[in-house]
């Protein structure tokens, strides 16, 4: 059995690092606390005997050996955050797998196959685009130079900043030899919560499309420019905000939408704004009601562009389509889960994760823990103390089962 | 006659402080550009052999003494700009009046009233609020102890600013003992223009409104929370926005609505917004359409916060009600600019100007010159030469004849 006090106490010390003052974490991907917080998840992975190393674009891998020579079973998740993070999203999922192998080390026990816990780079999204880059490149879904040149919303490079903070390792990346992937994650979403359930078995992760709109009109004075001589970037983004919240209750079901970054330039309370750049992040578990609502906005925005005298330019951040996971692997979460007495839920993921890139190369499944009231991406985030000790012990059976075959 | 040359050369080197990249100049009020600006300018006074006063509030003015001890004369404007400011907007009049001095000083004229040239402190707005604060302070409409803890939008106040940057003067505030004003400006909208003249002879100047908004509503992840559990503070500035511009064309006539600054917080592509803080920029010159305006905006941004379980704050950054000039001086300025065989309008100004907080305490009155496309608070805001001539010399006419009576 994983030890409680253990797991517990190593997230409040992860979550130390890039603390926010009345609580929850700022460390945002390859930023000065997200090095602090990798330097010492790094030491405890050598604490535990762990080989470990890191590749190209920064993800960490550290291996606790199996009896046999054979391809590991891969757990992890990510410990960056965004900037108004909780202690749970991601870093659990790490510190799960490390202290599940604390459990078998402890017992003085191996399993057959290795087994490995990973933290990605950049799963957030949030500083460098897309999100879950890290496993992206690692799976082979993107070219590792065109990933170090991903410039961020600071205007570093993802390569900059890995050399600044000592994580470009010598790893290689884009052809891992894994058994299989097991991602342990808080739900982030209400649902688990709501119905009072302990374990979400989850099923696959909805379809992803991040775009940007930069929009170019004419900067002029408030008080002096007839309405109808404007070309007001600010207005467009607004309008373009308004139909995405629109086109997001007309579709219904899943569909989800969100502008959740605005920037106006001269950003001046008496001249209108000459240049607008905003992001749209569009959600389905259906990929073609997805599509749909990709080019049904784009369609908007071009003609509310046009209508403004406003130049339209665009660019996609970010488009998975929607990711089923491995149907053994599922239905081995849920015995697992049920073995232990635990309320289960079958249920697609809202968030992205790891594991759905890892998916394309391995067996991968994920196993969720309640959010209290649903909050995540806020420092508020929280989930109860007994939920995260029974979603790492969950974990451990799963690995240790896997590990064994 | 005014030296076309001199005045031409003065306005190319205040435009040299702040100088954008590719044209234009960024110089908020009391920055180190505003401050170079004003060391500049003052130098110029002292060069004309003018007495130099500096009051509390960063107000400069510049004296060329008359033959007899009575009021004097005013002119002058601004010399602080917006981020993507022009060449002209404040600075034409300020270098105007100096040019005004330098005419009447080389063919050895003395008026029996002084004339005095003066520029004020923060006429624009952009960095602290309200606009006009400096010429507001000098005719005792805010008290100097407010004006001098006005926070601006980078968090330092006018006080510290002021100290900092030298120019928290001596000179009292809030009685001046003036005998007019006439303030020299461009006219910043496409009237002139369009219709081929040569002169503004303003009338007046139309009401400003300026709200801020403080939404607060609840971060929370993009990708799990469901449209109806959320409490988005950007959707509520967003649908603010778009209902402020329907308000103005629906009102018509000369209603104007501009957002111009939004920020929201944390500002990333997967986290719904927990804060928005955004300005409106209401104008009229009808004032009861004005405060119609104003109160109707006020309840949507109630109701659609409400609505979206967003808490709703407001200030009110600035409120002037529509100011008439005084006719006597717009008819001499009238007179004067037909005399030089000038094509005149009599038009309300759209922008607000240092002259409009004269008026209340003493005949005032404005000239304008045409904007090209009415082009303003951009950096390609351009007036022709010609124009900027004919302007000034309009101003020496007006300033020699009031100054004689
Ligand atoms: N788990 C998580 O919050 N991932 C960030 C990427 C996303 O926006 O879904
Ligand atoms: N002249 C001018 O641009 N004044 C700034 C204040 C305003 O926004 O009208």
């Amino acid at each position: 059995r994983i030890d409680a006090g253990r797991l517990l106490a190593s997230l409040e010390a992860l979550g130390r690092f890039g603390a926010l003052p009345g609580g929850g974490t700022n460390r945002l991907a390859l930023s000065d606390a997200d090095r602090a917080a990798r330097d010492w998840t790094v030491d405890r992975m050598h604490a535990l005997g762990m080989a470990v190393r890191v590749d190209a674009i920064g993800n960490v891998f550290a291996r606790y050996a199996g009896t046999e020579q054979r391809a590991p079973v891969l757990t992890g998740s990510h410990i960056d955050t965004v900037r108004t993070g909780g202690l749970y999203d991601g870093n659990y999922g790490v510190l799960a797998g490390l202290e599940v192998v604390a459990t078998l080390r402890e017992a003085g026990l191996r399993t057959r196959r290795p087994i490995e816990v990973a933290f990605f780079t950049n799963e957030e999204g949030a500083r460098f685009q897309p999100d879950m880059l890290g496993s992206l490149v690692a799976v082979g879904g993107l070219p590792l130079a065109e990933a170090l040149a991903t410039r961020g919303i600071d205007g570093a490079t993802v390569g900059e900043e890995l050399q600044r903070i000592g994580y470009a390792g010598q790893a290689p990346v884009g052809a891992p030899q894994v058994d299989s992937f097991v991602e342990l994650h808080i739900e982030q979403g209400p649902v688990l919560h709501q119905q009072g359930l302990d374990i979400g078995v989850v099923e696959g992760v909805q379809g992803i499309c991040w775009l940007e709109f930069t929009l170019e009109g004419c900067s002029n004075h408030a008080g002096t420019t007839p309405m109808a001589l404007r070309r007001d970037a600010g207005l467009v983004a607004a309008r373009i905000t308004a139909f995405a919240h629109e086109l997001a209750l007309r579709y219904g079901g899943r569909q989800l939408a969100t502008v959740g970054a605005v920037e106006l330039r001269p950003n001046l309370v008496n001249v209108i704004a000459q240049r607008a750049v905003m992001t749209v992040d569009l959600r389905n578990t259906d990929g073609a009601a997805l599509a749909r609502a990709e080019a049904e906005l784009l369609g908007f925005a071009t003609r509310c562009a046009a209508e403004q005298g406003v130049v339209l330019g665009q660019r996609r951040l970010a488009r998975f389509d929607p990711v089923a996971f491995d149907p053994t692997l599922v239905e081995l979460v849920a015995q697992e889960a049920q073995a232990l007495g635990l309320g289960t839920l079958r249920l697609p993921s809202g968030a992205g994760h790891d594991a759905q890139m890892l998916a394309r190369v391995c067996p991968s499944a994920m196993i969720f823990v309640p959010s209290v009231d649903g909050l995540s991406h806020n420092p508020g985030e929280h989930t109860e103390a007994h939920h995260l000790v029974q979603g790492a012990q969950v974990l451990l059976q799963v690995l240790t089962r896997l590990a064994n075959r």
